[in-house]
């Protein structure tokens, strides 16, 4: 029976390759579908949202990041999984990849009935002088995590810039900080996390001078300075002088890795990243694409984006792999719902804030709304700031940014299903949210803002 | 002017009935519409929902759970809010209902030209005997409240039994325990907290005995039994035997406080409340009714059922108000949404349960997950287990329950604007909700039950 499987690969180990070779091993056994999967790195299927806390040390153990090893993959699934073995041509027409084996330098041509292509996202890194020095990374895979947690180990920097104040960039910085590390965080944005309005922002950006980040905003970084002698990075420069520093990390967001795909022939978007229709199905037969580089449909802007975010790529893997298993399945798109941890403060956001909503044609207000976590009398209140972002007119509910304490950053789950279904702000505000003093008063933030957004 | 304005009478200062107050009085100026509220106890716009934290201590102070006073009423909206008040009688035909003042033993007709029926609701006590016994405690208005602690210091009581495993019960047995009281919990059924189904049940069981809860399930009262000198309560009886009490706490739930409407001649519906539509107008134009006392839709069961809960007081009143003010609003029914924390169990419920799916005529099916609040190697990571009632055949979600630990109840307000919507769990797991290892696994405990409801 073996010479009449197929042979499905997958390049990329990570979310999206992993979850698509399970899916279709579920539906296809081993006498029906071979399935071998490439990564170039030394892992396979662990938590690259971790890797900050691996960093910092809150997550002690290498261990703990990997969902499941090789061994697992093969005794368990059938599934070969092979590290260090990076895809570095596909050739359609053959129906073949060309893989090399780094650690024995052989290049192979891999061939394939099916092709799934999951080779995540690259970290941007400016094409500024210095840019690659030592002592500069960015955090994408866990085999940065692990070299960056090496660098600090061996060579306790003493100041750390972190360039770009999104996500990981205000994850790191708190790592640095937690790490006794002196901190400065530059981004030529006037606040940190450009997914939330500026306003918003300016809470996040409190709370990272709160844990100790020293704060460079407005600035763009013109070059990295090297040591004279190693030349390892030194300083970071700004319009505004030199920051030294002997630990750099990138933090200006990553964009999707679709050059391999692009080389041969496969159709790349406006965002990016690889084109794939609700199914994951490039444009070519027989090969799929999931995860960080595939391009995803925003479902309230309508825009075709790149966003590189583990819980997409495990959802668009399984679409895939479920696919290619003969199943049926589809992705429905996103709406850029994310959420992070600076400190205490618990952040979060989905749809369009002002700028993105003004940037896809809608008419929109915006309204901020406070409230508390709890029950106001509840020990633990906290405060918790609810923006909405709101279609003029309709009363369409566009978009929703949440800055709090504990209790306040799954809040935006519930908003997320109100945009995922355009609710207005009327309708959500009758809405039966749970309502008990120890998790919220008893119009819970959400319907407080949808109502306040509603009144005025 | 003041010949010409309209009057307002409001029955029950509670959040209802302030709710629809205050929203009338945004729409029309005191010259307009004389608004003036009657409440029987000694509060107004109070949280009745913070009682049991008020006696057990975790809230000191009464004021806390006090929104407003009367004072703040009369001065910044000119409203007039009477405590102390009794409406005895509604003559619709005159327009006017017959107030008792309790301190002066005077009654009186208070003309209107819209009412506001907000009588709120009545914990069920069983035609037992001893049933009134000193010593028995309904927890239902703060004055209850007030009552109950001020028993607790004076009597120093050694052993409680609460009688029904609902909400209230519970959130009492946790106030007994902290205080330092022998609790024993008696209830009928095979599992505390009926509105979910036994199997989940189970696990807010353990959480009970865990905190010190003695437990009698399964156990009917079947009397109140008295000391031979004073009267008050010594024990309770059920077909188990005796267990001895000086304290006694009706948890058995609530009723429509109805009878005042239903002898005026108001329409009352099927669960015992007061018939009212989608704009709070009960069955005589003019005479509007929010709150406990008011029924509700049921938007999955479509039934008319009773629910008394803060949340849905609070809109039933602004949605009267809105209206007799002259505005345009609805309330569109409820779906049976609740939380309560047990000790440091949090619990929390939307929709239908199975028993409550096969009454409504659905053909359901059940499936349980269990997932773990943060991402497992985050700190603090904690059980949540998420139990999904779904239809056969349409994969439509009915209902879900959630019994975890910290961070566990609010995410049913996800699963609640699921069922809001009608969504199929299919459609559900592709949602766009947040993931950080901070807050979730990169599937959501959410999004986890919804797949595994899909594939099984």
């Amino acid at each position: 029976m073996a010479g009449l499987a197929q042979r499905l690969v997958v390049i990329g180990g990570d979310a999206a390759g992993m979850s698509a070779a399970s899916q279709a091993r579920r539906r296809r056994g081993p006498d029906e579908l071979e399935i071998v999967a490439f990564d170039k790195g030394n892992f396979v299927s662990y938590s690259a949202c971790g890797i900050p806390y691996y960093v910092s040390g809150v997550v002690d153990e290498l261990d703990r990041l990997l969902v499941r090893q090789p061994e697992v993959f093969r005794d368990n699934y059938a599934i070969e999984a092979k590290v260090r073995h990076q895809a570095t041509e596909i050739d359609l027409d053959r129906g073949a990849v060309l893989v090399r084996d780094l650690d024995a330098g052989l290049d192979r041509w891999e061939p394939f009935d099916d092709l799934v292509v999951a080779t995540g996202a690259i970290p941007r890194r400016p094409s500024l002088p210095g840019a690659h020095a030592p002592g500069i990374f960015g955090v994408q895979t866990l085999d940065d995590g692990v070299a960056l947690r090496r660098y600090v180990a061996e060579n306790h920097p003493a100041r750390a810039v972190i360039v770009g104040g999104g996500y990981v960039g205000l994850e790191m910085a708190e790592a640095c900080c937690a790490l006794g590390i002196e901190t400065h965080l530059v981004d030529g944005g006037p606040q940190p996390m450009p997914t939330l309005d500026p306003d918003m922002g300016a809470l996040v950006a409190r709370a990272l001078v709160e844990f100790g980040t020293i704060l460079h905003m407005g600035e763009e970084v013109t070059a990295f300075e090297t040591s004279v002698g190693g030349g390892g990075v030194a300083g970071v420069a700004t319009a505004g002088g030199t920051i030294p520093a002997d630990l750099v990390v990138l933090g200006l967001g990553v964009r999707p890795n679709a050059d391999l795909a692009g080389a041969a022939g496969l159709a790349v978007g406006p965002s990016g990243g690889i084109a794939v229709d609700r199914r994951m199905r490039t444009s070519h037969a027989g090969v799929w694409s999931a995860g960080d580089c595939a391009e995803k449909f925003h479902r309230v802007s309508g825009q075709r984006v790149a966003v590189a975010l583990g819980t997409h790529a495990n959802k668009e893997g399984r679409v895939a792999g479920i696919n290619l298993g003969g199943g049926y399945a589809t992705f429905p798109g996103v709406i850029g719902t994310a959420a992070t941890k600076v400190g205490s403060l618990e952040v979060a956001r989905t749809g369009l804030n002002e700028a993105q909503a003004a940037s896809a044609g809608f008419v929109a207000r915006a309204v901020v709304s406070e409230s508390t976590t709890r029950a106001g009398y509840y020990p633990g209140a906290a405060p918790i700031t609810t923006k909405l972002v709101v279609e003029q007119g309709t009363g369409r509910l566009l978009g929703a940014q949440i800055v709090g304490r504990q209790g306040a950053a799954k809040r935006i789950d519930a908003l997320a299903l109100a945009v995922w279904h355009a609710m207005d702000v009327e309708d959500l505000l009758s809405v039966d949210l749970s309502y008990a003093p120890p998790y919220s008063p008893v119009w819970d933030p959400v319907l407080a803002a949808a109502r306040r957004a509603y009144e005025h």
